[in-house]
């Protein structure tokens, strides 16, 4: 095979963007606030400086300055992993028969075998910076988890995650990797916390929820000296530490002459999502260029396709700011089928802004149709991708074989945000015929939709 | 940080190898021919047939020809993953504080997760160019297994593995991973083969060894049409194919002018370390250079370090080729306590011989060291190691600790074969610290020398 565009289009290292682009600048209707959940007032830098970092409560109220550098510390860490590769998916295309041109960025060469590092790395950095011990957080997959570890390691910060009980006892391997990485793992909900104590009393055996994994951390957080809250996706700063995803393939394209005419990404929170396409919607939003742009998110967690527009709590406990965003309700959960992650009730409140304001789509896949996807794919390209990711690739094939029907030499642009080393559980299940799919029914919805807030 | 080499080197496509570098050509003492176990005579290429591809048979007997392409469909194949970073560990070497240089050939980024793929899709592209409809094969830690099923599954080739029974318990997620690429997976021994069946009546609820599957898969391999049997190391060929690791290296080394002292590599069956060493081993043999070249072993499974340079089986059915190797006995099974790979008795006969003519250096590492080693390493330089590259890790720490004592600017190179993704079973008991180290007796030694054929 001789193409002029090799497999993998790697970037040397000194085209490692030098700063994250904050596609908030570029908006012209800003995300809403978060608000106080007491108050109902905007968070001020103060109040959020309890939780988070104080540079990470800059960043995420900042909607205003275009480019934030990246640190230095920041970026000698990049290096370890990235720049990551561009790859033109030439195995599927063929074996899809398309004319279309397919290409993904693939986020999953590093030991937490995702994007989550890239935000991870940053938030332990500043973390370090303020002079704080450690910090908490909450996972669910575990990619977060293992990530946030890895970056605490390398700044040597003490690092607490709670993770989701079930996920603690379905994926020792990811808790491994954890304490490989010095980190102290609970499952939640635990007994160390009033939210844990409360929640395994009002509900004796529960596997637990992201939502009350969050308020465990939060609580730690807030009541430990030197300690401070972080999050792997959702917020404003991780999408903003997320646009290297974007920025690194795009000065990819660019040296390659090309444009891509839909741009596809799986969404649960949407950092992977809103970090891919952050400079691509720059663009579209300074109307310098046009691209189709389709979130992909699960049939039983359907925040964006099913959800509402409106101001919720971020967490089970609600101790966390509110935020408008489409959600399911802050005590959806995904029904105990729902393999991976892409489980959480909310989404960006950047993303969801956009997706308001029409600059993007949105669409859903059931889980057996994303893993039938996820191994056609494996079997060609010779990544086993992670769950989460696969939902890019259905919808990615879908487009690729529409183009096929009509002949269209349309070039995707998708995310591959990482592996499913960890995920052999759902593997399983769908190799031995037993996955089922799930998709939550109207009445279900407005049992959830019934506990937003009346703000 | 800033210096001239970039944490990562990598290789555009263009500078990936086009053929293979047959280190046997450059010895004068060739390795010692395979025997006939009945006839104890050279094994010809027609009796090699019957077991592997006659193109397979032929390089496994080929002690002359220098370079061999890499067919076209391989190397397309290679492109996928390849070539892969040479790194630079910086971070490590901080951390050790060493005037030392120390880079690593990184071979675990590809989902197999390590470097067995490179021989494994040249095995199965031969096989599928002489039209036959499967392979058979065995393996033990997991990963050539996984290798194989991925390099049929692009060749649309059956690939039946036999798996050593305690793996295949201990290692659900590695037979996950082989059944997404469509391999069947048989724990050894079964009771599908006549040598399983015996070895099951013999030693009831045995949980069996490498030697045992590899007769049940040769067994296989011979008695179905249509079938051949492939291995994953040990093999002259398949050493020749791990030569891309070395070359690579080598190319991306003199790119920037580096040149380095010592050079070392676990050593199981060979392969790993027989690939990365070739082209230099090459300069060493005909005068060109020197290099201090270090074998890494399990103290457990010491073939080099203790073994007999002998004629032995190559299996415990004794169905196999004998071949001349540094050996411990074709029944030597190291303790249950081994975790990882790293278990074979015997040794490259190529590498045996290099040794046996002082050509290169042995040493053994205790696991408890290795693993200690193995998460030093993951927590600078954020890559979760296998087990079986730790043992490199290990000794490349301690030669650049050497080299803080003394003040020399050495320049070490290691391989470093593959992740730990799949070995967290063998982490958790390192970080419950409830791993322990095993060394034979010299009384258990000389119980599996007096197993070695008297010719």
């Amino acid at each position: 095979m001789t193409n002029e565009i090799p497999y993998k289009i790697y970037l040397s290292e000194d085209e490692l963007p030098k700063a994250y682009y904050n596609l908030r600048a570029d908006m012209k209707n800003k995300p809403a606030p978060l608000l106080n959940p007491g108050t109902l007032q905007p968070m001020t830098l103060q109040e959020l400086s309890t939780v988070f970092c104080e540079e990470l409560a800059k960043q995420e109220l900042d909607n205003d300055t275009k480019f934030i550098a990246i640190p230095d510390e920041v970026y000698d860490f990049y290096k370890m992993y990235r720049p990551s590769p561009l790859v033109r998916a030439y195995y599927l295309e063929k074996m899809l028969g398309t004319p279309a041109k397919i290409y993904y960025k693939f986020e999953g060469n590093n030991t937490s075998g995702s994007h989550k590092l890239n935000s991870a790395i940053a938030q332990a950095y500043y973390a370090k910076k303020q002079g704080l011990k450690g910090v908490t957080t909450e996972t669910g997959a575990g990619q977060w988890g293992t990530a946030l570890s890895m970056a605490c390691s390398y700044f040597n910060l003490d690092c607490k995650v709670f993770m989701v009980k079930c996920s603690y006892e379905q994926k020792p391997f990811r808790r491994e990797v954890m304490r490989v990485f010095g980190a102290s793992i609970t499952p939640s909900p635990s007994m160390e916390t009033n939210i844990g104590r409360k929640i395994n009393a009002e509900f004796p055996g529960t596997t637990g929820s992201l939502g009350c994994a969050i308020s465990e951390a939060v609580e730690v957080a807030v009541s430990t000296e030197g300690y401070r809250y972080e999050l792997g996706s959702v917020l404003n700063q991780v999408l903003l530490h997320q646009s290297v995803i974007g920025l690194e393939t795009k000065t990819a394209m660019d040296k390659y002459g090309i444009k891509p005419d839909i741009i596809i990404g799986c969404a649960g929170g949407g950092s992977n999502l809103g970090g891919l396409i952050a400079p691509f919607m720059g663009e579209k939003l300074r109307g310098e260029a046009d691209y189709r742009i389709i979130a992909v998110e699960p049939a039983s967690c359907p925040s964006f396709t099913r959800g509402k527009f409106a101001y919720d709590f971020a967490d089970t406990g609600k101790v966390c700011p509110m935020a408008k965003m489409y959600t399911l309700g802050s005590n959806f959960i995904p029904s105990a089928n729902h393999a991976g992650g892409l489980r959480y009730h909310g989404m960006s409140t950047i993303l969801s802004q956009l997706y308001h304001d029409g600059y993007m789509e949105a669409t859903s896949a059931v889980q057996t149709d994303v893993f039938k996807a996820a191994i056609d794919f494996a079997r060609v390209e010779g990544i086993l991708p992670a769950p989460e990711s696969s939902h890019a690739i259905k919808v990615a094939i879908d487009e690729a074989l529409k183009c096929k029907e009509t002949g269209e030499e349309k070039t995707i642009l998708f995310g591959l945000t990482g592996t499913g080393n960890f995920d052999l559980y759902a593997y399983q299940s769908y190799n031995d015929g037993t996955m089922t799919d799930y998709i939550p029914t109207d009445e279900d919805l407005q049992r959830s939709f019934d506990t937003l807030p009346k703000i």
